[in-house]
């Protein structure tokens, strides 16, 4: 089967689907955020691209502070509206309840089985749309029933969700298809 | 519910996994990476997050680009494998078909329905494992099959899996949640 040239844009079938959240002069505003990826893990550190434009961004330079916010499945509606109003508009964070932990102006959603809080690192990284942020990961805070065995969290209890750009649409996560740094032992031999 | 401190990682339960491609003092060599994401959609900006020591880290910096290989559910061995093992320590490109696109140095895997081919943007940011590139997609190529109606690209085609690092497996997609940029307009009255 032959290959098609389709152009330059994004091609990343699923990926996560974040609310960012951020104190806008003294009040949470969440914004839902596709691009965002771990990029160093000891310490914990991930990058969100953020247009320059959304009143998020004008939060995480006022406070050098985020959070990043996991959706429920049972949260897709909320998290997709975040994305049709700006903070400048509307107070979303009249649609869910709003904790604080130790960086003290991260805005963290109790409605969220995962959230983890952040403090700017790094460079700010500018593209001609986007800036890239890099926050170093302060805290994760779980719900106490995703804990399993050990304190393991057994993320597959916060119900997350992928959103599929180029389908347009939110999928939830289906079946199991290997484990990680094990599927693949059975080609050892074969190279 | 509560929720309780479980420390500082990163807490996305789902990413995508690619293979990213680079040709290594001549020879094509892939590495699974979870740790990808967009980050500007026009010029379209991706950034990987790669250790110093992998040896597709070297030959990124050799060429100036690199590739990003989406690989479906039927390769989940295979990506997998790509991360057990060392370019240094055995060639990896033969477990697939490599071509080149126009840039001419970022190798591309042919088992992969969606791949892309990039070249190096912007600054290389550096943390304390991870080195984070960015690059500017160049071109897109699909597998015929995947394009629909319009040109438009049939993702879910692409059978695409995601990588649960908390799981520490590997998933497919699940059922449809919602329209991005739709699901939450039913919440426009609300606030």
């Amino acid at each position: 089967m032959g290959k098609t040239k389709t152009g330059a844009y994004i091609p990343l079938p699923a990926v996560p689907l974040v609310l960012v959240g951020a104190n806008v002069r003294g009040r949470p505003n969440y914004l839902p955020v596709g691009f965002v990826a771990g990029v160093n893990a000891e310490p914990a550190v991930v990058c969100v691209g953020l247009n320059k434009a959304h009143h998020t961004t004008a939060g995480i330079l006022e406070s050098g502070t985020f959070s990043l916010n996991v959706p429920p499945a049972g949260l897709v509606a909320e998290a997709d509206f975040c994305g049709l109003v700006s903070g400048r508009e509307a107070d979303k964070s009249r649609l869910f309840t709003t904790f604080y932990g130790g960086l003290g102006t991260a805005p963290l959603i109790e409605e969220c089985p995962v959230v983890c809080e952040c403090r700017l690192v790094g460079p700010k990284v500018e593209f001609a749309m986007d800036t890239v942020f890099f926050g170093e990961i302060t805290q994760v805070y779980v719900d106490e029933g995703l804990l399993g065995p050990g304190g393991r969290v057994d993320a597959a209890k916060a119900r997350p969700f992928v959103f599929c750009g180029l389908e347009n649409r939110y999928r939830a996560l289906g079946e199991e298809l290997g484990s990680a740094w094990s599927a693949g032992k059975g080609l050892l031999k074969a190279l």
